[in-house]
């Protein structure tokens, strides 16, 4: 039984992982699509290679840029120009790319189509400031320095941007714009992504004018006025796919629970509450449940919170697992598993935790108790003693954890 | 759709509070059934006289003995002693009522049944100690002294007794022994409760002899031989039904819910990590299903825990309900309440609290930040700000907490 539920946890780390990696859910994104006119693609992000190579492989592109971060190319593509740029801080060769983008735009017709795969990083790498460098840095610093949040942050630099807050949408008219946005921002709200180079903006100049005043801005006159243009609030030219999020990543793992006998009851996709109390949440389910006569599992996708209190090494999904190993003591057919998309749970080797009825007994054995490493965070090394860490290697995608409780009938 | 959600919030709570009040409890589990012979009821703890009142109605009793704690008899019961004894700390006249139940059982036939009725407050209610009552009260302190667990003082406090640790449905023999328990412990260990008078042992000589030595107890001559002599370790004319539990306030939730047009999905009756982080799970899951385009309701019973940060007023159900309000906010079809059966959560009036898509927004306009009241530990007078108080008043139950996410279509 045990090693039943550990090669099934296995399967479903490998086979839903698989399915948000963003060449995979590009290919998803564009199964059965067919464009008219020619096809231009533009892609940005750290995944904008592999994105755009699994583009090509099924379009016709005609042609297209392609802007990652220094280090992230993989080599030529056939049709397509690629960058390699500054991230987090963009520097020369974004807005070099970028201008590449805004040319390799224009001058098409009604009937052509923008293909623009979006992914994290994309903000800095994708960029075109309407005030000098040193400016929009500038008034970024200002804006941390007084603890602006991101919306507020975004409200301003929007509006100094030739391509941000839809305004790259509005330069590919009148193409369409058909946009796959691979997201790892929880519930996905897609003009944070990036700054939305092809969402309408949300914030208005009134938004705009109340940060500067909130927070004392010194600016140009240039970018005062700025701040006064409006960004587009409507893009009837843009169609946009969400793919690779912590939504499809719980899709995913649920099919797979499904073909391997259990019946999947997806929480939510949403989770975002301190890791070790997630983990005695789900022991609960799991202990109330175990006994049913049933095959289930329990999925709750999302990113926990850790405060830390000590100084051990550990990960959000190290502690979640190693958490629920207390509330599922003794129940032989249990197995729970908590882990990070991107491979890499914390400042860890592991992607996550892995533990069983089991489990409490072997830490026991070896004169470990749970609340003790939980209160040292110290997770890594506990788990790593009884055969509980997950190693995946670093995965190419980043779309948030996956906590999943397994029940055997 | 809000005074709907509150409405049916308010029909869920009477309905499964009823459900497990101790008189319907019984008469649930004595539905259809039939005893040959004559029938005895002994009942003993604080809902003894409800539940024997209840008993009394649906079968015919010959003798009987009720014992519970002062002032919470209601009157003279037909065919049956009523005795009113010590609670907490067991008294003389906890030792008298105990052996006049003891002499109601004895002279049984085989044809005969022992109908068995016990409630919280059973331990010190249904006594008889084998040793004078000042040094089993001498043992106890030592015990706690030193920090003994409750398993361990049971253990020993067992065979200090007459009718603890399976003993009393021995001494009905060869009568058989109906019992019905209404449980207010999580995952309902049988020989926990009030401990066992008609459950098998599953502790062992051995056991008490490790706790004696273990904690250096100071035992007279008469109370060492009681250590050695075995509790009984199987019971063959015993049958229990365990009821009003929190499992059934949970089912009587869910059929309420399903009632109401709800799709129940229990998600637990084990629920026992910090409140607030509860609420927060509970939040997540709620965002995440709230447009699912069903109506739904999850349910998760149990007993969450309260980390006192500060120094407000307010208790464990407020706090779920409170920290769920951050999760829901928006959400125009989403209500989550969660209460204390016995209709007072923490030291307040209140039985728990009701928090919808608008109690954010309403806190905020009152300068109400639900990250710094939850900090004080002040659920109680935020959730009275926005009318989102529960008020039962005492129900005369006790089996825990059950919350509700609610989910309109």
């Amino acid at each position: 039984m045990r090693e039943t539920l550990r090669r099934d946890a296995q399967t479903i780390i490998r086979r839903s992982i698989q399915a948000v990696l963003p060449d995979e859910a590009v290919r998803r994104a564009l199964a059965h699509r067919q464009f008219p006119g020619r096809v231009v693609l533009i892609a940005a992000g750290k995944a904008a290679w592999q994105m755009a190579r699994a583009a090509r492989e099924t379009l016709p592109v005609s042609r297209g840029v392609v802007i990652t971060k220094y280090g992230y190319s993989g080599g030529p593509i056939e049709n397509l120009t690629c960058f390699e740029a500054g991230h987090p801080v963009p520097d020369e060769n974004s807005f070099r790319a970028t201008q590449a983008a805004l040319d390799a735009v224009s001058g098409l017709s009604g009937e052509d189509t923008v293909v623009f795969l979006l992914s994290g990083g994309g903000s800095a790498l994708f960029e075109q400031p309407l005030v000098p460098g040193e400016e929009l840095q500038d008034i970024t610093g200002q804006l941390l320095a007084c603890g602006a949040d991101i919306v507020e942050i975004n409200t301003i630099r929007k509006r100094l941007s030739a391509v941000k807050g839809g305004r790259f949408a509005q330069r590919c008219l009148p193409a369409r714009v058909f946009s796959i946005v691979l997201s790892d921002i929880l519930g996905d709200p897609l003009d944070m992504i990036a700054s939305g180079p092809a969402c309408a903006d949300s914030s208005t100049c009134a938004d705009a004018a109340a940060v500067a005043v909130k927070y004392h801005l010194r600016l140009s006159e240039t970018a005062r006025g700025l701040l006064a243009r409006e960004t587009p609030k409507a893009l009837s030219n843009v169609e946009t796919v969400i793919t690779g999020s912590v939504r499809e990543l719980c899709g995913a793992a649920a099919i797979c629970c499904r073909e391997l006998g259990y019946e999947p009851i997806l929480l939510t996709d949403r989770l975002c509450c301190e890791a070790r109390e997630a983990g005695s949440f789900l022991s609960s389910i799991a202990r109330s449940h175990a006994d049913s006569g049933k095959s289930l599992a329990f999925l709750a996708g999302g990113e926990t919170v850790v405060h830390l209190t000590g100084n051990g090494l550990g990960g959000r999904n190290q502690e979640i697992a190693l958490a629920a190993a207390a509330g599922i003591e003794g129940l032989s057919n249990v197995l729970v598993f908590s882990i990070g998309s991107d491979g890499t749970d914390g400042p860890t080797d592991a992607a996550g935790g892995m533990t069983d009825g089991g489990t409490l007994a072997e830490l026991r054995e070896r004169g470990l108790d749970i609340h003790a490493v939980l209160q040292e965070n110290d997770a890594y090394h506990a788990l790593k003693a009884v055969n509980g860490l997950i190693f995946t290697g670093a995965t190419g995608t980043n779309v948030n954890d996956v906590s999943v409780v397994l029940i055997r009938a």
